[in-house]
């Protein structure tokens, strides 16, 4: 999923993220809800007609965010006390009305609200953030059958996240009580929050292993190439992730043969395209000297063409990832590109 | 003209030039050849091809810019010596140079080194620009003619600069050398500088009243919509102006009926178009309130989307300009649309 934290998906528009070939966004709900605010989403008629979206959206509650600004924020069983970043005005929201947020915003996809934490987290504090997200799942899924019955299959997806550090046994308590919950899907929280990378890709194949395997298991802000081909090996079915479209504003290419810093003085008069096996439209149409002419003169348009590149890269490798599992052969890809992309 | 200063409109690519109409840009020789360098687009087949433009390309010389640096340059009749706002190197520029930067980069129309004065200007400065202005005239079609025979069609235009700031009998010394060299087509120059709009309009008057018809007139760095159809009034044909572009960058859009300043709060929760008559991608696709939204949020997108939809505008004012040339009713469009714009 492209991130589109505020309601667009940085430098580009909603048909660019269809020509790349997406169909499933990811927005943030606590970001929306203070601006421009759920009643004007509201009055436009839901997030998707707001951006001008026909795909489906999944919303993040915005735990993760609350809980990056601790001197912004008190919290309790109840809910969370914040400020917003914004201007200052102080803000209280409840497991219950976070989803009010998002069945307002109408997504298709809802995260409750959730207790992340920073790694490295003692055990105390990640059973006490761990017992505080069961709550707050169990009071969600309650809140959620109030307006929603969950045979019905039209209505949006209600997904768990789980929680619980780098301990296994508090994972493990996680997946069973929220198993027990009942979700649609179900998210690793509280990875790719700084711990090592041989950590990470232990906690997803660990969780993996434990979930009951006919629901979607989507990995929370993880997602360089590399990350993504070991979690679809471990059984992963979403990511999120602003790596193509922050590495596109910062000048740096993912290509088939690794990536490429086009600010790099080499390519100043590089006449061939991004990447020769890129059939983008940026890869048709611009050299590399362009690209890099326009990131190093400040132009807006090349942080976009960037950015373009990037996500169609991101779409075609899942793509690829599709084959491969179809055809049975995604040790092979995996493989070939850890030659490229192995050592982030 | 839409302006790519530095090969780009800015927040735009040149699939977006094609469609909003337009099949002619201006872009400057001087930032080129500071930044990239012209071997590295003359390496690319010329600037068309660097920036991946398939219509017609205007190069300013760079004159204006390299005059605009008071503290950073010596002219002499020889040349200008500079010092570049990138790095500080020294440069020389001779009127030889600049057409012959101008080569490499294969523009179609080519623009002489000229002195530009800013206004207000002193009589004796302004005699003295325009004598050097007309020396470096001369010097430039004796150069282009050591490339290319006038009489074969199939090379790129040489244009006049006419100068002499605020003096009509500068103003009309300037054009009868210029027309006694011989060029493709004349550009008043020293217009928009600072000057009361009505004086502008004045010079402009004088300046097409005064000159051979037959041959195209361009009025330099000027083009509000009001300014295009009094110029247009006047006899002009071609304009250049970054209006739109920057407009579009600082939260403004043009329509058909005056300026909207999309940051208002007033449009906070309007689900309209930015204009209910215009039929460009961003007007068929996004409402105003999502483009106030992500300005509001500092989204390179929203700049996007207005940069597009202004220059669309401008592109569809110069249809309705020549329609209303054809039907005889110029009058009659200015008159309407003076009731939005005359303020200016």
């Amino acid at each position: 999923m492209p991130v589109a934290t505020q309601g667009s998906v940085k430098t580009l528009t909603s048909s660019d993220l269809r020509e790349a070939g997406y169909g499933l966004i990811l927005s943030n709900a606590y970001h929306l809800y203070l601006r421009p605010g759920v009643e004007i989403i509201e009055k436009a008629g839901g997030l998707g007609e707001f951006i001008s979206w026909d795909g489906l959206i999944l919303t993040d509650s915005g735990g993760y965010q609350v809980f990056s600004m601790a001197d912004l924020r008190k919290v309790s069983d109840d809910g969370v006390e914040f400020s917003s970043h914004i201007d200052g005005s102080r803000h209280f929201l409840t497991p219950e009305a976070v989803l009010d947020i998002q069945f307002k915003l109408k997504s298709n996809i809802i995260m409750p609200l959730d207790q992340p934490l920073a790694y490295p987290a003692s055990k105390i504090d990640a059973e006490r953030a761990l017992d505080r997200t069961l709550l707050w799942a169990k009071r969600s899924k309650e809140h959620f059958l109030k307006y929603y019955d969950f045979e019905n299959k039209n209505r949006p997806l209600l997904f768990g996240i789980i929680q619980g550090a780098t301990y296994k046994d508090l994972r493990k308590r996680s997946i069973e009580e929220l198993l027990g919950i009942g979700f649609d899907g179900y998210a690793v929280g509280g990875v790719s929050v700084g711990e090592p990378k041989s950590l990470t890709y232990e906690i997803i194949n660990y969780v993996a292993l434990n979930l009951d395997r006919d629901k979607p298991l989507y990995v929370m802000g993880m997602g360089t190439p590399y990350d993504i081909l070991k979690g679809v090996e471990a059984g992963v079915d979403m990511f999120d992730c602003i790596i193509p479209t922050r590495h596109g504003r910062t000048g740096t290419a993912f290509t088939w043969r690794g990536k490429k810093v086009v600010r790099n003085a080499r390519y100043k008069d590089d006449m061939l395209s991004l990447d020769s096996e890129c059939d983008c439209f940026v890869c048709r149409n611009y050299n590399t000297a362009y690209i890099r002419h326009l990131i190093n003169s400040s132009e807006i348009s090349g942080l976009r063409l960037l950015s373009f590149h990037n996500i169609y890269f991101y779409s075609k490798l899942m793509e690829k990832i599709r084959v491969a599992l179809r055809e049975g052969n995604l040790g092979e890809l995996i493989s070939k590109m850890s030659v490229f992309y192995k050592e982030e």
